[in-house]
């Protein structure tokens, strides 16, 4: 009913699963999933939520997250109450920009809808935990992805954040379409920073098959990272500890910090 | 017992508690909340954690942080199983890096404890899905405290930041001891973005005494923060959509990106 104000019982969150784990979700996203009439994601972030009787799921392409935002307003603004499931955070580098992007451009009918976006846990900080304490003090987010922005501007962002001293967490490493970019961001990388500053490697954190490693930047290897990976960069602050026992050593960043 | 291997049963979990409401803790950090003999962390953030029979409360003051790092290690090496506790991610300007720290300078047996971050919902996501989806697209956080690192290289950072078009996230932002660091941040910020660029303030987040508030960079009030605040800043791209009736705007940062 396009340009009906919505029933009140509907509503529309983007939702942010977190990495994984069930343990990792919030409760609040958990009653969310449990009260919508529709699930509406990329196909494997809507197989994560448990099915319900009587919810309908709707799953579609990873790339088509502009029409999935227009979708899922046109289905609250009919009265569903309607989840838009994301993997980590709503807001990082996933939905919530879209379907604000789709708000904006859409009925004016569709301001009056009852939306809200809902946090969840982003990958960057699963895997830093796993890790230890990577990020400790001053840090970025850098999405290596060139299909929104170009990418003369990802490597300005990444000399900038280097040059600057941040902590650099490198979302959308690598992908099919685009297999050239990590290998270049470490290229860039290794032109400012010491070729020990170590490299995370974080799969699938919180899934059963996590796996993570770490090496220096002069070794660092693009073909360690696939789409579920999120790649920390570490700075010349950044610090080792050996635990034995064929662990892996923590690795953290000091609170204090000089200059880079 | 220095020197001793702890027993098997004895754990320190570094634990993010999230921003505050209990909706927002994951179910990882409150299991181990529950099982744990020993809280440690600032005292008001020990006093979100609910009281169980037998539990021990160690609240500090929040400048301690090494010495409260290196009691809660020495706790789990007698046995105990210890959870030190920080708002929001305790990996984000929290207390991960400072047992980190004290566990490197320690004894060695410290090392072969059972030690683990349980990560948490950092205020800077907390307060996005609140305002919109205003980090969208490259983000940062920079913690404005100069107690750890010089205030110049603070300054740099907030520079290479905003000329490299990230989304900046002020950890920090000002106490009774730090006075006038926001203001001088606002005024270098200015010095290279629009006014119209949109600040957001976010004090205490999902907490009963939530306040949020949006203003241009031009006008930005260091006055609307407290030690409770997270203030973003957004970037040339950042959007706002009204909603009417009497409701905040929507602040959103696009997906797509041109150069800053």
């Amino acid at each position: 009913m396009p340009g009906d104000a919505a029933p009140p019982s509907s509503w529309l969150k983007v939702i942010g699963l977190g990495p994984g784990a069930g343990a990792l979700r919030t409760p609040e996203a958990s009653a969310a999933l449990a009260e919508a009439t529709d699930i509406i994601g990329y196909g494997p972030y809507v197989a994560r939520v448990p099915l319900l009787p009587g919810q309908r799921r709707h799953g579609t392409d990873n790339r088509q997250e502009l029409e999935r935002a227009r979708h899922a307003l046109s289905l609250a603004a009919e009265g569903a109450r309607v989840a838009v499931v994301s993997s980590g955070d709503a807001g990082v580098f996933a939905m919530a920009s879209a379907v604000f992007e789709a708000l904006e451009s859409g009925p004016e009918a569709w301001r009056a809808l009852d939306i809200a976006v809902l946090p969840g846990l982003s990958a960057m900080f699963a895997a830093a935990a796993r890790l230890g304490a990577p990020l400790g003090h001053d840090f970025c987010a850098i999405s290596l992805s060139d299909n929104l922005k170009p990418w003369a501007l990802v490597e300005r962002r990444l000399q900038a954040a280097a040059e600057a001293g941040f902590v650099v967490a490198l979302y959308n490493p690598i992908s099919r379409a685009r297999p050239w970019q990590l290998g270049r961001a470490f290229e860039i990388l290794r032109g400012i920073l010491p070729g020990t500053v170590p490299v995370a490697f974080a799969t699938a954190v919180s899934r059963p098959d996590e796996a993570l490693g770490i090496q220096p930047l002069a070794e660092a290897d693009p073909a360690r990272a696939d789409m579920r990976t999120l790649v920390l960069v570490g700075t010349a602050q950044s610090r080792l500890i050996s635990r034995g026992r064929g662990q892996r050593p923590w690795l953290y960043a000091p609170r204090s910090a000089s200059s880079p």
